[in-house]
């Protein structure tokens, strides 16, 4: 059984993701449908009883020699037909010959894929919610810490740190929606789609009873995995896009955040600091805000591989595609795994970020006369004194922004 | 003011997106926005009522420049600021004087640009209804039709054309789905997001009653455009992506449906047909299955639009992106126009397709000993007689196929 | 005859390309191609002489209808098509029967594509050595500037302006050398690629005397159009890739430049100035650098087309491609008109940086200690006296640095 | 040190790249470099000599933890800082001082991609070599076999075998022009990228005499590495974007190629056969393409690739990027080795081709007179018989189609 390798050199932060989408999940997960379904047909009296054994499963699982299953996987296109040659030799009967049956090689792929894209995703959906809450904290404790807004980088009119919180609120929230609406389906089609191989085995009987057995074994599995049941969607790829679009959604709003503490971060700005930052050996004063950089190197690789999965979505055909169903698998994986070490850096930049309140007034404090000259031509033509309706603060409505980024997040106000 | 230009050489089938998406649609809605804005403010009491005059207004539209306002907008990095010039100089005091005043340019843009996808994606809505429609009498219709399952492109099992139409379907619903969940929310964020602006000429007042009735200007707003209300989300770009994603969605589901008809009117296949095809002057036997030809050029180049349109919501900054902003217009225009020109595509497509049901059948027959093999070998394992329980027709659950697509289209089977 | 129609509101900027690689433009090179053809079949005898009349020619161009041809483009999927249908509408016997005879309409789009491309990247070239001398000059003249090396964001070492400046040197000079690698081939196919068609009409003769005339005719009408002789590459499209990839390699390299402008205009860093930048009707202070956030803009959008001209070159099949052919157009011609507008703003952007040397100097001296510490480190290493080797200033080799790529450039030093 | 880890499950055909652009090839480039820097300073005189020792060398590099690497290398952003820090834990004085002196992280991660980068290509170039030199051979042999050239998928006119396997060789070619403009320079310049440590290290005497010091250990280094010495190029990303450039020019043509197999070897189409196919369990009759499948996954994977690599070099800032230099490494990587594996399957899908000459002959025989329509339409124009010049084969210059390929292949013609 395959061990974790060793996290990726060329994606630091990887081991974040421990196992989530990883090769060695991806396995599990191919294994894990296998054995649902041989267990989903003794239990629905499909298979013999004695085709499924605890002990005979761990034994040909532990057995299972992943190199042997990838170079294997190149004459086939896909790792099934190994994995089930090397089960086979490892299980006894009847288990070896009730193996598989009524499922092809793509339900086994997809329905893997499945499960190791919800267990990412979960794991992507708690960071989220950390961060919404994060996020609600610092939008509402600083709801009126004054700072520059600037627009094309340069000082338009104040805003508060809260405000901009609060922005970054919106977008994590739209990432949270997304991630919500997924729904991760079983693939249950057999070799046309039309899961005729599991009618063949279901049994004797009446047509109308023989379509209710196999259509119950294809909702038993898909409870058993704790998905939804579903047609088979071999070639209509929308679950799988609609993955990589709430992925892509994520590390967007975590890129356009890395994009603010990037700016803000420069000594010459000075309005926020990091808990974390990285050094140098012989450079001791440097403070690189390295997870902003590695949120932002997320961001930037993230749109090429969700692009992919639509590429791929649009160029299925037939019953099967010739190629672009098998691009799907390192994209999609990949995604996901970056996604879930995104996560969890944006997490631990927004819980370790120190607001400089006070550079951020100074600042603003500085450049007041530029901040409130468009309230200076407003009021002219309001016909009032600039400032005499707010103490010249011109920060708007603030707090409008903030409750209401806190509310669509479900927070309520400290 | 502008006439709609020539459709694009470059994109046959441009016309049929008439003026949606289109740079007068771009136009008109730039316009609409500022008309229904300073109208509110008229409306609110806040700017005075002779601040609104419809013939002032009309005339002064009618007096735009696009030329001009185009090339303008080079120095400001967006025509809104060429625009408020070119209106201010033919509109009327106090018009001239309140037009546009609490808004930015980017509100205009962001605003103008949901009108405009709004007004695109009703259009794609109703094709999309009109394919599902199609769709699913086609496979009710054809739920006997029996066809050759092809997986890798080779034939695989029986299938029937029904179960075909099914899986297209399945893909046209995604796409329902995901344009059925997109919002279209109003931008009113002012100089800095903050709404500074408008708070400072909605009149005077306690702050409570002076911060409502801002609100209330920018719920009128929304109201009027037939927009969400929603909180300024100037540099939090979900809304984009989330309309790209979509777009990209349907062309995907198009895509795909255009590649199987590729396949199956290849002479050598000959199992579909099209109404209409493409000739040629010097062979005229040709018969070009052109609206699926382009259907295809669609899919193609709708990913990378999309992928563009999350790389600029990843590179947001501060309260106005420094040119991730800039690269969402024509890359969401473009979207948005293509959309709908392979909407209609999409829809004539599958109005004209003619189901070879003879050739199908034909084929199948001919194939009959290969697409049985499976059922041979699965009757053993079960231990019956090859085709004992269906006659020996090995379509599995294509009704139940069928009907599950059907009941998620919400149409009642014929 | 088309009218130019107005620059694009959706690209600021847009006008800058004048005709270059617009719509106009490509019916322009397609009216050249069919024109240049004709006029080729009668010279070298393949058509009698009265084929060709510059008047009967003239009138019948100026008769074309942009729009019909535009809405005509769908049936066939391309113009060209229409525009013979057009054409042979006004022209008189014998030149409406020898109109296009020999090339299929892959050819006239292929080499009318060529031509727009060749003459968009002419004026892209001139631009690029402008700016290679711009920044030779910049480079040179600032070799001793002192500025401040950041890495990740932080100040690192000292450095000079001018080294900086060779950096983005490089960067225009990769572009010059991908723009000078191109090859400008025309296509001449007809219907398989076989060049059939103009072998049965080159007249009578013996085998090899006829292919001889053949392809002569050919050579001739790529020497009268300035481009490449060329075998059809009807579905081999590395000369398109080529173009698209090194579009985006000059759009890379001027919007790295934008990156560092967008940063050191911000006035709390100061260290540069434009010498032209947007306003805001309400924020008098405000500077927008507009041309730097244009060219980030133009760097943003350029990937995912260029990746399209990929997808498209992946997807060719057989003797004309089925709908990969078509997703090049826009994508190209797109991506050529926008690298005319991005190469035109880098231009003007560089010549109106204004360094600002004392900036520069004074963060620097601010900063000596923290810049300095890698020097006392290595100094140890090496057992000496920090900077007693170089007065202290640790400026390395910014000479050599500036040196070798004023070599690259072609540049001597001022 | 590192053990190869199982290929991919992910990337059916993994294996074929062994080691090449493997994460062990990363690490292994990254020793690489460290080791000829290190001996490049001793054997300048720069390091006392006994700052190299094999064995100690050979000892530390034994001791290197990649997982301990990996994990650390987020905390820095690059895996550098750790690497330096586990052999400077191993290594004895003074070579633990000496070190990486005047090296930078970005220097050994550039230095080390390059290296792994020159040895992937090396191997696509001798594919590439086999490739041509296989379809040059197949373009002769068949520069007769009469088959039918199809566009749009419908047949058009006659063509041969060998015009459209000289049609997949001009594809190649452009991969091999490609691969053979690409340089493979060292990335060396320090901190600031102004080689300021190198040159505090060189030791004592005049500057010119110091700056010639530095810039021989910087040429004796490439010389070492047998890169080319250069400039540094840390934040002008040209030669990265050239190599991902070229990966996906080759995997566009090979993705070409797999679309025409995939259509041929259709049962329906029948006109060519490959030696090696895969195979069904339950459906023994399925031969199905699976190298062309897994090409054609190459092809649609690439693009997005070479995208983020051109997103990444538009978006460096400075003296090093804040992430864009990050999101190099994985797409790099990913896009070699999946090229690698592409080009081996290349090479075999051309090596087992087999052309079916009698089904080509036999189907082209079938649509004589739709394949000659155009031959009597111009035959008319011309004013003589249909085929009275040739025949009747209607093959047009097949021949000099055939001979300018293999010209350009360097091929001499069998």
């Amino acid at each position: 059984m395959p061990q974790t390798p060793a996290p990726s050199l060329l994606w630091p932060g990887d081991h974040r993701a421990g196992r989530l989408a990883s090769e060695g999940a991806y396995l599990d997960a191919l294994l894990l449908v296998e054995e649902t379904w041989l267990r989903g047909l003794v239990e629905a009296g499909v298979a013999p009883a004695d085709a499924w054994d605890d002990d005979a499963w761990t034994t040909a699982v532990d057995r299972v020699d992943p190199r042997a299953l990838a170079e294997g996987a190149e004459s086939g296109g896909n790792p099934v037909i190994g994995l089930l040659g090397q089960l086979r030799g490892h299980l006894p009967e009847p288990a070896r010959t009730w193996l598989h049956r009524g499922l092809t090689s793509q339900d086994v792929v997809d329905t893997a894929l499945v499960l190791v894209a919800r267990d990412a995703l979960v794991a992507v959906a708690e960071e989220v919610d950390a961060q919404v809450a994060l996020l609600a904290a610092l939008a509402d404790a600083h709801r009126g810490t004054v700072t520059t807004a600037r627009t094309l980088t340069q000082p338009a009119v104040p805003t508060t740190f809260g405000a901009r919180a609060a922005g970054w609120l919106q977008g994590v929230l739209d990432a949270r929606d997304r991630l919500a609406a997924l729904r991760y389906p079983v693939q249950v089609g057999g070799a046309g789609g039309t899961l005729s191989g599991l009618l063949e085995v279901v049994g004797p009987g009446e047509a109308s009873e023989r379509v209710a057995r196999a259509l119950a074994v294809r909702a038993r599995f898909a409870d058993a995995l704790g998905l939804a049941d579903a047609t088979s969607w071999h070639t209509s790829r929308g679950p799988v896009t609609a993955i990589g679009d709430a992925c892509v959604t994520a590390t967007d709003a975590w890129g356009r955040v890395a994009r603010d503490v990037l700016v803000l971060v420069r000594p010459e700005v000075g309005e926020l600091g990091l808990a974390a930052t990285g050094g140098s050996s012989t450079m001791p004063h440097k403070a690189n805000p390295t997870a902003a950089v590695l949120l932002r190197r997320s961001a930037l690789a993230a749109p090429g591989l969700a692009a992919t999965l639509h590429a791929a979505a649009a160029d299925q055909v037939e019953e099967r595609a010739d190629g672009a169903w098998h691009a799907e698998w390192a994209a999609l994986t990949d995604l996901l795994r970056r996604t879930v070490v995104a996560a969890r850096h944006a997490t631990d930049l927004l819980a370790g970020l120190e607001v400089r309140v006070e550079s951020m007034a100074a600042r603003a404090a500085d450049l007041h006369e530029d901040l409130t000259a468009e309230q200076r031509t407003l009021a002219a033509v309001a016909g009032h004194e600039p400032g005499a309706r707010d103490g010249g603060a011109y920060l708007g409505l603030v707090d409008a922004v903030v409750d209401e980024a806190l509310a669509r997040a479900g927070h309520r106000s400290g």
